[in-house]
């Protein structure tokens, strides 16, 4: 009875895999040099015998989210979360109601927003990103994240993630490899969706990150809350740093858009065998965004790809994606 | 020809799964309250249609390493590595020869080692631990395992891991669990063996961790150095607060076996659903070593099992697994 079974199974997975020979597994990209790219750089790594073979367990890829995975103009999505949850910390503490900058942010001065400060940024973070017990944080996140709309298209935030990105993540994992978010993004806010939207499980989602405090509830049970304490600054050279600290492996391949990523794909890139870093750069400002002065476009504050960057990527070897013309499709709603 | 292979697959892992039904997967446990708690658990935790079940991507199992995979006394190996390493770094930094706690180690004086402080350890482990790129590391800690041997067994430390426990986590794993160690040890250091001897990747190692620092070498390579800066202290409250950082999933089960695994225990016991924790207790000085004031036993300076925790367990549901009376066999070369 069970041999049958798993025999039946067998039958069905060979259909299967016979049927996958013959699909594209990246149908919203276009035939150009950053497809053939992922498809060599998987042949090269996952076929037995290749000289750059690489074994199961060292299939580790990384992926920065903004930029990356889904749109990150004309703000930050977690930056809007802390934005918009400024009135409930105000609430709970209304002597910040005439300080600045939750001043600011409660007027809802658009123009005044936008100048706000890093250092008021950061305050206007730790205000509404820790104080609470992570079960409390994480169920708020995970209202937002089903309510909240992007200004632009109207859509949740998690519509507006790249098709192309997704079925790279489902390629890679198909051939065996463990696919990891590495952002800036707060670790904690973006593992409470991101196993239903990309397929990634909390634990492979590294990401900037606060400490916690254990303590004990009015039950006597267990419970840690979020502390306002920076453990890892995700960014720039704190991505190989927490890479290491979190994964322990180099990774073989690693995907970014920014200045922010640049010590993350160097590192992949110095490896040894084969290793693929790619580069999405936003140039299709009509059906998504365009920035950058690679293209001669305007640098903005988020999603920096400097000049230097884009000359590091053609001399390191790194793969530029050209969303205009890499991508077919952007998002699954088109 | 692919069809054909897979069903062949197919049949061997059905033979296979069939004489797996009828073999014990913890032979070397005796029968008795602690083996039946595992089985139980595991049994009530993966049946479909079980009011516990628990799907496959939370099967988190956490387990302490020293005292609860390994042997802990007379000192833990990681502190045999760093003293053993003093030399090494007194050999590059002359001055350190007649200062403390470096003199002593040099003296050889097992009664004086014996009595370093706490602050003395600190400067021994930032000495040996720290100053190195990542990779250097990894290599001599490779080295030392393969080398080094236990006084009284004469025998590499990782033969000294308990056979009852590979069984366990092999067979939590074969039931779809994903296991972690969660170790006051160094993360950088346990992560080196832990595949070849747990069969635990080093992206399922959580331990204590200092930071890394990013830079590029003089042939313009990127690498990460070693810092002495504490990030994770990972004992006592800091195991939930790193399985949080590094996992992001209250464990279902959690293995531990001093207080330092006390607050692990207490924030696995303290999720909803079937939930399995177990405290190792070192009470057979014949085949290993017999501590803990719970058996009326001395206290000592590692491996700490007070009163106090002997009554939590009785009092929380934990198992308490007695060496002496659960365990057959407790080294794979017996």
């Amino acid at each position: 009875m069970k041999l049958i079974r798993i025999v039946a199974a067998g039958v069905v997975l060979a259909l299967g895999a016979a049927a996958q020979a013959q699909t594209d597994p990246l149908p919203s990209w276009n035939d150009g040099p950053a497809k053939q790219a992922i498809l060599a750089f998987v042949k090269d790594t996952t076929t037995q015998g290749s000289a750059n073979f690489v074994p199961p367990a060292e299939r580790i890829v990384t992926f920065d989210q903004d930029g990356t995975l889904w749109v990150e103009h004309p703000m930050y999505s977690q930056v809007m979360y802390c934005l918009e949850h400024v009135p409930d910390v105000v609430a709970k503490k209304p002597e910040l109601k005439n300080v600045e900058p939750f001043k600011t942010v409660l007027s809802g001065d658009r123009e005044a927003i936008a100048k706000l400060t890093m250092p008021d940024l950061m305050k206007i973070l730790a205000a509404t990103l820790t104080g609470m017990p992570v079960e409390a944080f994480q169920a708020e996140v995970k209202k937002w994240i089903a309510e909240a709309k992007d200004p632009r298209w109207k859509r949740p935030y998690t519509d507006l993630t790249y098709q192309p990105m997704k079925e790279v993540l489902e390629y890679l994992r198909a051939n065996g490899f463990k696919t990891y978010i590495v952002t800036g993004g707060g670790q904690d806010f973006v593992r409470v969706y991101a196993d239903g939207v990309y397929g990634i499980p909390s634990e492979q989602v590294v990401g900037t990150a606060g400490g916690t405090k254990y303590g004990y509830g009015k039950d006597g049970k267990p419970f840690l809350t979020k502390e306002p304490k920076l453990l890892l600054n995700d960014n720039d050279a704190g991505k190989p740093e927490g890479i290491h600290l979190m994964i322990g492996r180099r990774p073989v391949a690693a995907f970014g858009n920014s200045t922010g990523d640049q010590q993350m794909l160097e590192y992949t890139k110095a490896g040894d065998g084969a290793r693929l870093a790619m580069l999405v750069l936003h140039d299709d400002a009509k059906r998504e965004y365009a920035y950058g002065p690679a293209q001669g476009l305007p640098a903005t504050k988020v999603g920096t790809f400097t000049q230097a960057l884009y000359d590091e990527a053609k001399k390191d070897g790194w793969v530029v994606i050209s969303i205009k013309d890499d991508w077919k499709r952007i998002f699954a709603f088109e």
